[in-house]
């Protein structure tokens, strides 16, 4: 799609593989080299994330399409000819979306689109019809006086950011994560929020939400920015205007789901782990093509191409499919307890959930007397566009937790600037992935896998200091 | 928003200032410049747009929401100070969309995004059941051997090319158009067709589509280009796929409508008529932004501007705002019949119907003996970045029947290389109107009108011959 982008690439691979004939004879480096060579002339990375939108879809955790996936999975691991293929079971609350309508009904009518937020109550089946309270953010809602809010429906108006590094969602998803909270302790009867997304398209920014104990719960929604920009113009117009909200949504108990493991078995050592991961569920009205289908294929072409290898590296390179990421990092935190006797084993952890973007830069999280050893050790990567970043990595939401339980973890920074227009709406669909800017991922997971599983810098345990 | 345009578009208009006042003083040459000055340090047009579809939004012809802009426009109209203000009643047909469901539930359940197309049937209450025939093209669904599609549900998997011109549109729309009578004629059960847009969204398009006497009428729908590609890739796999489609629009009857209409009275011709116009009328998806939000404001403040004029140009300038054109052209079609007696008196009309992109071009339609006088006169347009064209024009969609009957008509053509990422969807919201690029458009109707209107060449009436 960018051939200029491939010219590029081919040059530094040309150019790196002289300096390498020179320097090295069949040594690991070389075979860093033909992997990326490997990862950029597969369709492998491209056909996995295919097969799992066109062959499963949505798969929302809990649903009877998570079960699919996790079969999908399965299936293609094996097929793939992995060492080891395992599931392990993780606990899902079962969530149905149900329908979601909105409507201005004073002092005009005027249809609006929202979408529920993740784990939001029903409204009554007669809706809610109700004044709207906003505020530019979480933070004025937090500060607002009571019966500023209180019968009304609060609406948290922030515009999220457009940035290469996604922080703009970090800026603006707390309005979606807590404000239900905060909106219900101040009497609200219910909170819509603008989408958390960068887009202009009449689509609302799914995502999960939260409740606490003992604070009322009411129904959460999103709409759509054009929407967001509706309501505000008819708020200046008329701040009594009245909003009408029904949504269905179902919390219907629990199910059992899976993280999906396979291994490509270390020829050294090979009870240590390199652990690249993603997450197999999704949200339900995409296809969950960039969120996280893009991961999946990641990370297991990957895995594919070191498993192809003559030689495997020395530590066991293990792809962990995570469940239920979406609503709360199920997977993550069942895989951190389940495998914890493990953790120690672990040389360093990476998950990709960011979209198919190009990665620019490889930042870690390792002890700082290991930093500079890693960074030399990385540095073939940037043959394939991956420059040398920091060392305060959280390395991805499932494995997040990971560095205060002393395993280390590395972030492969993403070109995130267009995440944030189809995260978590009905646009996460397969045509929004580059097959070369995917296949730069799967070179640089294959990169990133291979040289840590044959690094001889000791990495564990991580020291975490108790202050941040 | 893009100020080196507007940088430009200054420079241009002191150097036209200049040339002008070294020949001739206030001149009609001069207020066309001043006109330009006023239209784009001007908020009018935006200011309209913005108006219509927060106060009123989708206003689908027949709806009791096409009543509220029929009430928006006079009430509009007449505040500000046209010499008339009046409307003239149009009967149109009641279609209520209802809702429009699709997935597909062989060999795997996917989920799709659909639209009723414009007039079509419901589906039965239980739905339709019923494997797919696809075909590139209408072309090719028309060639196709009956048994091929007796049973199955059509679908037209044709993209839509992206031009300046808005081509691609004319190439494939016949699918939508035409498609259910074709499809029908050959057994079809029903017929989907792969959107008529350029976008990557999600989302999609409705638009127009006809039954004909004799033919048995079946469902119709479009799906989104996400969609028709998740199709593609899942009869590849399974060329017996089975397609689920429910829909439940309802034909309600007629109803009445109006063309809503606003004269600046000519100085000194005051009985000939210069006609610039839109569509009132929207689709019901969006809030009718770009279609044709954009042409109601864009004509309407082009008029506010000669109507502020301290001398009016010699003929009447009438702005039209149709009603009706989505379905049918019927404003336009009312309007010819309503003002046949007059239509030798209509010096030249035009409408504005592409959104709201730039005016690169003004093509005419008029007699060859006055082409040249009339690219002459309209030379100043360049100066709004407005070049001379050809004289192949067909005005617009509802003048289009006017030069048939004697009237000369011109078309402003607009940059729509994005038009059909967003015409006929929910997408088609404010947010997608660039205020600077349709200040640009007022101030080119404006110059066009004021032109027209002191014009001396004899335009009418246009002698069309039979052949094309």
């Amino acid at each position: 799609m960018k051939p200029y982008q491939t010219t590029l690439l081919s040059s530094l691979l040309i150019t790196s593989l002289s300096a390498c004939q020179t320097q090295v004879k069949t040594s690991p480096t070389t075979d860093v080299v033909k992997l990326q060579q490997a990862a950029l002339s597969s369709q492998l990375g491209y056909d996995l994330v295919e097969s799992l939108t066109v062959e499963v879809g949505p798969r929302l955790a809990g649903s009877p399409k998570d079960i699919i996936a996790v079969n999908w999975a399965m299936n293609k691991l094996t097929s793939l000819g992995f060492d080891r293929v395992y599931k392990e079971p993780v606990q899902v609350p079962i969530w149905e979306r149900g329908e979601a309508n909105a409507r201005i009904i004073a002092p005009v009518e005027q249809p609006l689109v929202i979408t529920a937020l993740g784990g939001s109550i029903a409204t009554p089946s007669s809706g809610i019809q109700a004044q709207i309270a906003r505020f530019d953010s979480l933070e004025a809602l937090q500060q607002a006086r009571p019966e500023m809010v209180e019968g009304k429906i609060a609406f948290i108006d922030q515009k999220t950011e457009r940035h290469i590094t996604g922080e703009g969602y970090g800026k603006s998803v707390g309005g979606r994560s807590k404000g239900a909270v905060v909106a219900a302790q101040k009497g609200a009867v219910a909170i819509v929020i603008r989408s958390i997304g960068t887009d202009h398209d009449r689509m609302a920014h799914t995502g999960v939400m939260r409740y606490q104990d003992g604070v009322p719960q009411i129904p959460a929604a999103a709409m759509s920015n054009p929407d967001a920009d509706l309501v505000n113009a008819l708020l200046k117009r008329d701040p009594n205007a009245i909003l009408e909200l029904y949504m269905s949504p179902k919390n219907l108990g629990f199910n059992t789901s899976y993280n999906v493991i396979a291994e490509v078995t270390g020829s050294s050592k090979p009870n240590e782990i390199v652990l690249i991961s993603a997450h197999l569920d999704s949200w339900d009205e995409g296809t969950g093509a960039i969120d996280d289908g893009a991961g999946v294929a990641i990370v297991t072409a990957a895995a594919k191409h070191i498993q192809d290898l003559p030689i495997k590296p020395a530590r066991t390179v293990r792809v962990v499919l995570y469940a239920a990421e979406e609503i709360g990092l199920m997977g993550g935190k069942a895989y951190a307890k389940a495998h914890k006797a493990e953790l120690p084993l672990h040389y360093i952890a990476a998950e990709s959930d960011f979209g198919a973007g190009r990665i620019y830069q490889i930042d870690t999280k390792v002890n700082e007397s290991a930093f500079a050893a890693v960074q030399k050790a990385l540095s073939p990567m940037s043959f394939n566009g991956v420059v040398l970043g920091n060392n305060q990595a959280s390395g991805g939401p499932d494995v997040s937790m990971l560095p205060a339980l002393g395993v280390p973890v590395a972030s492969l920074r993403q070109d995130g600037h267009d995440y944030f227009d189809y995260h978590h709406t009905p646009n996460d669909t397969l045509d929004k992935i580059d097959p070369a800017a995917l296949a730069q991922n799967v070179a640089a997971y294959a990169q990133f896998a291979y040289i840590m599983a044959n690094s001889t810098t000791t990495l564990t345990p991580l020291i975490v200091s108790s202050k941040k």
